[in-house]
């Protein structure tokens, strides 16, 4: 067989599912052709007559899948560093809010934002996963709030994809916050998200997803439910930010209408979770925001293993509560605050977080038939991607076969 | 006057002492001649007759001084991510240490690595703390335990400066843990450190500083001040691990020696600072080792304030408790941890590490007569390089001039 590329002598991690461990592989090969992988395993496996374009030796080093951040808000305007500023010589909410500050601020910097300046913007935030071995984004929509500017939000990330070599997967979010022109109307604000925005973004094709933000702070199961309706009748997979603040039976919500994900989920119960097992949702894990807004109460992790829930970690990026753009560091604070094991971490940004944007059959594994997407590092056992911190042993990456 | 570099456009962040803020200069410029700077200040203000055989145009970019990490333990042999691994599948202390782990796994690796091999495994750590603007390094010994690797770690030390464009400064800390052979004799081994390791180290001219751990779990203020007075005998400055896991009074007694720095620092009380602040002895505060080591009790940091002791900030890097690469990340650490405002993080690795090293009249802010140390950052504001997490806005690094 004729093949484009082949990459012998590397340990893979080929993460894939049922394998002990990361399905580690000892002397690997694999084999890429049209951008796929045809071959990933033991050199003594590789079919005979394959012929390869181009041979990589990759002198004992180990290979996983590309990175996946299937949790961000990487597209929006302004800059709330200021804010941070503020809030730790002491301002109070009151004085940050009148210097322009909270989410609203990202609001305001959003819309006036063209699709240039968001694509602009966002591009060193993409730029710094890239670089540790990132090849699938979800990009949320949220600071829009209005139809042109959820819409302009989703076109941005769609533009990522084409200024940069990654798979972008975008996610409607309308249901994030009330907007101001809404301030005490919020059914009246979930109206418009499910007649005119939602609608609006679906006809053009700019989500592949729908997902809301529910907690005291922002909308009702009751009204995430009319929302989930909404992306059903346009035939859109649903994923909430549910439990992060509160209990108000988000996730068990999400896993009625069969969700990709939970996100978040500190405040997640035993219920919840077997809820979600059955429903096959995954639960993404942020613990980015939770260390960043000194959050005491941790996700119960516990749980999710007993009921059997596939546990996904993501950056959360975004300005107010989670400014990280490194899915190591991720790793590193889900095991450091979360007790994750070093697998369960690296399954998080592999194989679980697939799983969680719906994707797993193309991407998430070194397995035939998938996206040649590879991560290739410069350590002596995996568990070093997990272990340090602020470190980057990318060796290598590459996406789609290049 | 000729000089051989011309900065100009830039906005300073001079971190001069005295200065309210940051320091901050807009339309700012800086001269450089011999590696040192000879301008720093409004560009309006730059002598008249300047020729400068270099001119580079910042483009309204913001410079502050090169970053100073000023506690690290960077030279070691081994890897302990197995041990961090086996930590969170559930592993005992007990099982860890059957299976190699713990400090003395690293001495044993330590000792048994050549220089050669300590140069290049700490080579990759230098490298990622280099990418993000690190000007000045100080390393430690400590995992050698005994005259011929503790003066061989020292010399891996310097010559990381010879690899690289970077200064570095080097700390004896012989007292750092009871080694195997002196097991159940404490006071023996500090015997050893005092009479064979401190001389034959301080003959070779290999320590700039002596440094110690006082804990109920290493060495006690009478073994330090031992250590100290040997240290004084020798005409080296010292430095202490105190406070960190219980208050034994280590600032105190660092404080009585007119100690660079006391480090870590958790369990100081008021009187501790107190003392500090009247030997001009800087607070070192590690905020890798406290996130890592989940602790929950932080500085007091208000004391601290309270009392005018100067603030540094350091990664602590060391394989153990703080595998930490970053300094960015350290700031966002202090930021969100231990509520340092961004003035004080920005101080903290610049000018006050520059005082805890005793070298504040070369390095640490951008001032006439000083090395020509500058980072220069890709950024709006400064407060962005404390906010972000995981995000190296770096533009340029300039050492001596180049
Ligand atoms: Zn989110
Ligand atoms: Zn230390």
């Amino acid at each position: 067989m004729q093949v484009d590329r082949l990459w012998t002598n590397g340990r893979l991690m080929t993460m894939a599912e049922g394998a002990p461990g990361l399905g580690a592989v000892e002397r690997g090969a694999i084999a890429c052709r049209d951008g796929r992988i045809v071959f990933a395993g033991p050199l003594a496996d590789l079919p005979a007559g394959i012929d390869a374009a181009d041979h990589i030796d990759l002198d004992g080093r180990w290979v996983g899948p590309g990175l996946i951040d299937c949790h961000t808000h990487l597209v929006y305007g302004g800059n709330r560093a200021k804010e941070f500023e503020l809030r730790l010589a002491g301002a109070s909410y009151e004085e940050i809010a009148r210097a322009g500050g909270g989410i609203r601020s990202t609001v305001a910097a959003t819309r006036a934002a063209s699709e240039d300046d968001l694509v602009a913007s966002a591009l060193p935030r993409l730029d710094a996963l890239l670089a540790e071995g990132l090849t699938t984004i979800e990009i949320k929509s949220g600071y829009g709030l209005e139809t042109d500017a959820e819409a302009r939000m989703l076109r941005a990330a769609r533009r990522l994809g084409g200024e940069r070599p990654v798979s972008v997967t975008t996610t409607f979010l309308g249901a994030h916050a009330v907007p101001p022109e809404f301030e005490g109307d919020a059914d009246g604000y979930i109206h418009s998200v499910c007649r005119e925005q939602l609608p609006a973004v679906a006809a053009e094709g700019l989500a592949d997803a729908v997902d809301g933000f529910c907690e005291t702070i922002a909308f009702s199961p009751d009204q995430m439910a009319l929302v989930f309706d909404a992306a059903q009748a346009h035939g859109l997979p649903v994923k909430l930010h549910a439990e992060q603040l509160s209990n108000l039976g988000g996730a068990r919500l999400a896993a009625r209408y069969g969700a990709l994900s939970a996100d978040h989920l500190e405040y997640l119960d035993e219920d919840g979770a077997d809820a979600m097992a059955r429903a096959g949702t995954v639960a993404t894990l942020l613990p980015g925001a939770f260390y960043f807004l000194r959050e005491t109460q941790k996700p119960p992790v516990e749980a999710l293993r007993l009921a059997g829930v596939p546990i996904a970690l993501a950056t959360d990026a975004n300005p107010g509560s989670s400014p990280l753009t490194s899915l190591l560091l991720t790793m590193n604070m889900a095991a450091t605050l979360f007790r994750l094991t070093v697998e369960e971490c690296l399954a998080g940004v592999t194989r679980n977080a697939a799983k969680a944007l719906g994707r797993l059959d193309e991407i998430g594994t070194l397995e035939a038939a998938k996206s040649c997407d590879l991560a290739i590092w410069d350590i002596e056992e995996p568990a070093e991607l997990v272990y340090r911190i602020g470190f980057n042993p990318l060796h290598a990456r590459v996406w789609r076969g290049k």
